[in-house]
């Protein structure tokens, strides 16, 4: 499958990596063609990866990843075109967090109080499926689920478009082995704004246990 | 021991019954002495049971549990007298959530964006000892960890007294079945931001299950 991957951090990395790796055409997107991080990350992954554009990868993927910094996610969307996201489905991975006022850290005032980053980026590109999921755990966690209690954990899951979410669900289960029955659904999109308040959390979880490497099970 | 339980509602209840039946004396607080829900408690709960105001209730207990409407927690407080809380421990259980507007709940305004209750209760009674936990959980669950998964799964903890910390987990373990080491410490009272916002995330979870009876296990 082709696959645009939007971001050249760590979890983009991640992402691109591990799905060119499982034998993907993989396009890391950025700002500027050429980009220093996107160019040895190809030179790295080999004949499946290439780089280009926000707008390019957008273009060349049949599933988009969205693996940008949350305060400038939106940006990045209108920088890549808007309309280059019609019809296609958009694993939003993005967190809107503020660390700089101290812990834990907050929500970004522009996405709290009645709505949510995942909500602005499907108000942004309407004629996207957006599915919010993976934003929950880190990123050595979203590309194999087994790196953690066997895989025996959960990931919560939102977004507007049934179909849209069946396919993410099956994708992750076939690439990073996230079982579809651990794979909780919360609803429509704006159940992201609760996937995303439990970052926080998250990250106090972390500070406590002192690894990054764990998840939330739900028990019953 | 001698135990307030600062109002009348599902988790009052659930925390004075318990209690009564562990063999502490517990007097349950409401805003007007001879509350009509305190003294159906009273009649059912038998010679360890009593009944007063928020006030009498604070007076009493050597530990206090706030199971109070989160909207209305600080007027309860003010309503008691803020100097009888002065030297106690004080469990917070209350949650600031809003569902007037819609699911997923918000948290009300005032409690959001760079603080949460459990701060604003620790300001109000400075010289109360404020332990935020329980609040993640159904009441059922409470007081009975064992109730789910054999009470393998997780409660936070957050507070500003280590001390007072520690009794609370001693006397989770004691009275309510949650095994101290499966009580997660994630530090100062300003964690109860991070406790506090998952809990719209519960609701959804609750939502999609059809059950309260589950709780959080953080797997490595």
């Amino acid at each position: 499958m082709k696959i645009g991957v939007l971001g050249t951090g760590v979890v983009g990395e991640a992402i691109a990596t591990a799905l060119a790796e499982k034998g993907h055409k993989v396009m890391m997107g950025s700002r500027t063609a050429g980009n220093e991080k996107a160019m040895a990350w190809v030179q790295k992954a080999g004949e499946m990866a290439r780089e280009g554009t926000f707008g390019e990868a957008a273009l060349f993927g049949e599933i988009l990843f969205l693996c940008l910094n949350g305060e400038h996610a939106l940006n990045a969307l209108a920088f890549a075109g808007l309309e280059r996201f019609s019809g296609k489905v958009v694993v939003d991975i993005t967190n809107p967090l503020d660390f700089t006022k101290g812990m834990p850290p907050r929500i970004l005032q522009q996405f709290s109080g009645g709505t949510s980053l995942g909500e602005e980026i499907q108000k942004t590109i309407p004629e996207a499926m957006v599915v919010k999921t993976l934003n929950t755990v880190n990123f050595n966690l979203m590309v194999d689920a087994s790196k953690v209690a066997g895989g025996d954990h959960n990931l919560f899951i939102c977004g507007n478009n049934a179909e849209a979410k069946n396919k993410v669900k099956q994708f992750l289960s076939q690439n990073f082995n996230w079982k579809t029955d651990h794979l909780i659904d919360l609803g429509g999109i704006e159940s992201a704004r609760a996937i995303e308040a439990i970052v926080p959390f998250w990250v106090l979880v972390y500070r406590s246990t002192g690894t990054p490497l764990f998840n939330f099970k739900i028990v019953q």
